[in-house]
């Protein structure tokens, strides 16, 4: 690595540096515990000028686009292509100061670690308005305006005060009719690369700071309803009995145990509401949802499948009425295997292990894969809390990353451009 | 069977009788679907006239006790004991015709079948004001008063709108200080005998208008709480979680099981809360209650124990917390043999088969027992429903209770007096 006046390699405490502007950002919030910063508010005005101050200490050339996006950019040679990195500035509400935050703030300090270090391709750190999706009922208008995916019928969507996204836009100076513009030439994108708190456990019970996902997983959910016969719990005998809860019950230990016995496959019942729900009475109903996630969109859907007939094989087996419908399906996001295996070799070279994993959640990566080719590196956060003002990740996992980053970006392979 | 001037044994309809008088006493209610009649209102008092003009056309002599307990009595020999018959003319909220009223207006159809056949006893038939509980928190005062074991305390509890007990009765022209004298002397009671419809299937599955209930169930009552730990239902490996869920949904399946397995046993679980509940949680709590109910209170309470220890095993094997303690116990009450032989020698006389079954919901007759050896007869009734407009019991079906009560009084032992 180069000196530069700017920055001292060997000397600069990278984690220290990383926490203290997290710690600022996470000071631009609507008030209450943790971090609520909605795009399109003043919030989002006011945390404008400490990104591009950010971004500009790396001595990067700060603009915004008109889907919200704060762009830093460093030139490369003429005509080289751009390699992107970044995240989300905006939260949810009570949420956390890492997840969004911290993947645009990790990226600036590598390029300023990287100093005066020459590149054979110019780099973005882009910092998206929205990526939690929760003021309108849609999501990653950024990296989708980007990718030229982006729907311009969302823009019709209203906030609960009956704002619509168009609007909010246009009141934060933003032109919403030049979205298609943002389109980018694929040819001239080398890549995309996001860094982002795991949001799960695996990292932090490896002791590994470092992680490289290998796909964002597929999700489809599925609503059951099993009816059964309500009856009096006294008088209704057990031979008699068509009772829904006992249905449910068989279906949850199907779908736990299939999940268990499947490599790369999660499937959950997270709500399920008995009817009638008395103390005393033999419940005739249940509804329930099951979802399920893999990064192998042929696993998701064969489990689909199965829990279905499983499903429906409890119910006939019990006399039950069943209703099973998958009400959601978004496919898997495979990662760049050559982009993979950079960021391994970079983990390594700096000391770590290099593991893999999939993500189960959603990220801005998810909608940039339709541009490029995607990385999404996962940072260990602690009890693998995320979404919550307890979200924390420590200094020296963040050193990591940016020592990782600045390790990787000069071995990068210019395959595209 | 005896002619009289009254009745004519084989050219009356008993059961269309039965089925006038309980359209007529179903008439008495608060406004809304079915029949509401709550103690101590404006509807009690009401429906008494027409009870009195029942038990009259028997050749009853009626009186009301301080507990509103209204009494038609056919004398019997100088010194003879008294039979008790009857059941409760209150209902829940919007219930049935049938429940209660029917065991009033059977026993004096059939006193009025025997017209002026001589018994070696006399008889009582005891109309209760309130066996529902659902006006105050408290009920059975009626038969309670006349086994010497109401709680005075009960007279201070208040309705919905802060009226006591003690205030509704003397409002109602009753004097509550009288209660403790209404204690009968068990040595001057033969025994009770209470009609009721079964609320449940059994009788009408088995195609079988009476049963002769065996013992009124005890209940327990458990809740048990399940607590792992809530987490993100992508980010968490499945080897990793502590789904609160699929434990309840294995303590399900333990209470169904050990309840098909064990002759006599029926064990629900009624309610069940997922928390966070979430379509994208692993569910870190559940609250759910387990009811077990058994004519055998040893069954019963091993299976609370048995229950109890599996809970805490499938805690243990998911690394769970578990909260699980009885909340509620009543031992069973078991109905006298020689009054159930009575019974069923007197349906099988009457054309029936003399079917035994358990009671699993509690009646008059579970206080009644403090007093004297008890006996409770079932009526078949549609679909198994009860507390419901719906509720019904066929006019053959009372037709068959009335002739098996008239067959059953002169061949009754008098074994006390």
């Amino acid at each position: 690595m180069s000196d530069t006046a700017n920055t001292d390699w060997a000397n600069t405490d990278w984690g220290a540096l990383a926490a203290s502007w997290i710690d600022r950002l996470a000071a631009i919030s609507e008030p209450g515990p943790g971090v609520t910063r909605l795009p399109f508010t003043q919030e989002h005005r006011a945390v404008l000028p400490l990104l591009a101050e950010l971004m500009e200490s790396a001595g990067l050339a700060v603009a915004m686009d008109d889907a919200g996006t704060l762009i830093g950019r460093r030139e490369g040679p003429a005509g080289a292509p751009t390699l992107l990195m970044g995240s989300h500035h905006d939260s949810v509400r009570q949420g956390g100061a890492y997840d969004g935050a911290m993947g645009v703030v990790l990226p600036v300090l590598a390029l300023k670690a990287l100093g005066e270090h020459a590149l054979p391709f110019a780099v973005e750190v882009l910092a998206f308005a929205d990526e939690e999706g929760v003021r309108f009922p849609t999501a990653l208008m950024g990296p989708r305006a980007l990718a030229g995916t982006f729907d311009m019928a969302a823009l019709d969507l209203a906030d609960d005060d009956g704002i619509t996204l168009a609007q909010a836009m246009r009141d934060f100076g933003l032109n919403p009719d030049a979205l298609p513009a943002l389109k980018r030439d694929p040819a001239g994108v080398l890549g995309w690369i996001e860094c982002h708190i795991e949001q799960g456990p695996v990292l932090e019970a490896e002791a590994e700071a470092l992680g490289v996902v290998t796909a964002i997983c597929g999700i489809e959910r599925h609503s059951v309803s099993f009816t059964g016969q309500a009856a009096h719990a006294g008088t209704m005998p057990m031979e008699m009995r068509r009772d829904a809860l006992a249905a449910a019950a068989e279906l949850v230990l199907e779908v736990e145990t299939r999940a268990r016995e499947t490599e790369g496959l999660l499937a959950t019942v997270g709500t399920l509401k008995v009817l009638p729900g008395a103390v005393n009475a033999v419940p005739g109903g249940v509804e329930m949802n099951v979802e399920i996630r893999a990064p192998e969109d042929s696993i998701r859907e064969q489990a689909g499948i199965a829990l279905t007939a499983q499903a429906q094989q409890i119910a006939k087996a019990r006399k039950l009425e069943i209703a099973m419908q998958r009400t959601y399906a978004q496919p898997a996001t495979p990662c760049d295997k050559a982009l993979q295996e950079a960021l391994v070799q970079a983990i390594r070279a700096t000391g770590g292990r290099g593991l893999r994993l999939p993500s189960g959640a959603t990220h801005d990566t998810s909608a940039m894969a339709d541009l490029c080719p995607v990385a999404l590196l996962f940072l260990a956060c602690r009890d693998g809390v995320s979404h919550n003002p307890a979200e924390y990740c420590a200094p020296q996992t963040m050193a990591s990353a940016v020592r990782a980053l600045a390790e990787l970006l000069p071995r990068l392979p210019v395959s595209r451009g």
